[in-house]
């Protein structure tokens, strides 16, 4: 599969948001570097023009596609700039509309935008508020939004149908369970010391979540997975959902 | 153009989340209550088996799809049960994939999702804040979220692409804007008295938001609009965003 235009990814290797459209281009069979730009951008220390050229919201994720091929640092008034990472995995299933990224039912593909949702709004929030030290209930929102998502996944493998296809259900995901692991079994983040380490064990061990550790198993064997999370990305990064 | 399966539509007139798959699916040439089911839920007093049988979150909009054709009170343990009305838009644009719901060029289509992603996360907070009284600047949170908007808006007409056609971008904003129009020139809400008028007169008269008000007098001309926004709707509901 090829691009019908240039591409540039605006990304970052901490940032969750950025990974997802790493994975769902990884998954496409598309080479960062060779068949699209991927631009590392620092968000300590942005280029000036990345506002005002290419996201307003100075955020990455974002996508330069189309006008003149582009090494991504002289953005061009003629691509088409796009944000946001829900917005931007659809975006490239929609490139690729004979990939995996979304199943051509109707019904599976509501099942996927339906676990993303779920995952956005009742995950992300548990495992930020766990990690910012202020969950009432230590774990007990994050084991509860497992939960929730395990009862929307295919009885085995990846996420959705038969669980033999990665969708961009598994992109959305992914990027969080892999930072997730990181803080919790090196106790990175403001709950109590031990808290990480302890929940980690949990996860591995509680029947409750044998789905759940199943999935993420599968998934982080996953070649897109091994090649867009690298050392670099497992420095922790206090995550925000916004 | 029909349905392949029976789909009945949980919905309650007063809900804007609601409106908007009545909308999506008016906009196709389904008929209510004919090509159909359109179920009404009393959300102050909801059948005891809506919540176990078809939405465990216990909220409208949601739909049933496939399996045997029933009334709806009776909800068939073989249909699809789907809830979110950003997802279940997406599914009636997938059931019609030659309609307008959504643009056939990928880039449009992110365009429309953008548009979307932008009204949820800034005209929604705006709205609701300033309806229930505490926007510490008053409608200067609506007037700006407009103004973003605005910002995306094809040059006339509705709201993407060449204005032309309706898209899901049209559908999951024009209901709330119907709303916002009922309460602000009634002065329903929990603002100070008189506040409500004025804020419309603003967005009536003032040169900056001369683009959204044309957007506004062409979708509420619309006859998907008019068949589904009835006087039964303009009573004023405290809307909330969840
Ligand atoms: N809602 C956005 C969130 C993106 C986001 O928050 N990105 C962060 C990094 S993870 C960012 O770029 N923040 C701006 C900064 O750090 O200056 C999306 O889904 O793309
Ligand atoms: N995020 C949901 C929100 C739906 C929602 O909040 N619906 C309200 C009515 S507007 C509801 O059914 N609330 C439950 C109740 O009133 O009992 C969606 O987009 O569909």
């Amino acid at each position: 599969m090829a691009l019908a235009e240039p591409l540039v990814l605006y990304t970052a290797k901490i940032c969750p948001f950025a990974h997802r459209v790493e994975l769902a281009l990884a998954e496409t069979g598309l080479k960062s570097n060779k068949d699209f730009v991927r631009y590392e951008i620092d968000l300590k220390n942005k280029p000036e023009w990345y506002q005002p050229k290419i996201n307003p919201a100075s955020k990455v994720p974002a996508i330069a596609y189309g006008g003149p091929k582009t090494t991504g640092d002289q953005p061009s008034p003629s691509s088409t700039k796009i944000a946001e990472s829900l917005v931007l995995i659809e975006f490239v299933a929609d490139l690729f509309p004979n990939s995996s990224l979304l199943p051509k039912d109707p019904v599976l593909r509501a099942k996927t935008r339906f676990f993303i949702d779920t995952f956005a709004n009742k995950f992300g929030p548990a495992l930020f508020t766990f990690q910012s030290g202020k969950a009432p209930n230590g774990a007990e929102g994050i084991f509860s939004a497992i939960e929730q998502l395990q009862d929307l996944m295919a009885p085995e493998g990846l996420a959705i149908g038969d669980g033999t296809e990665f969708t961009l259900a598994d992109a959305a995901v992914i990027p969080f369970f892999g930072r997730m692991e990181v803080s919790l079994k090196n106790d990175f983040g403001a709950f109590p010391e031990g808290e990480g380490k302890s929940t980690w064990e949990t996860l591995q061990t509680d029947e409750r979540f044998a789905r759940w550790k199943k999935y993420w198993d599968t998934a982080k064997a996953r070649e897109s997975f091994k090649t867009t999370f690298d050392e670099v990305t497992k420095i922790f990064y206090p995550i925000t959902f916004s």
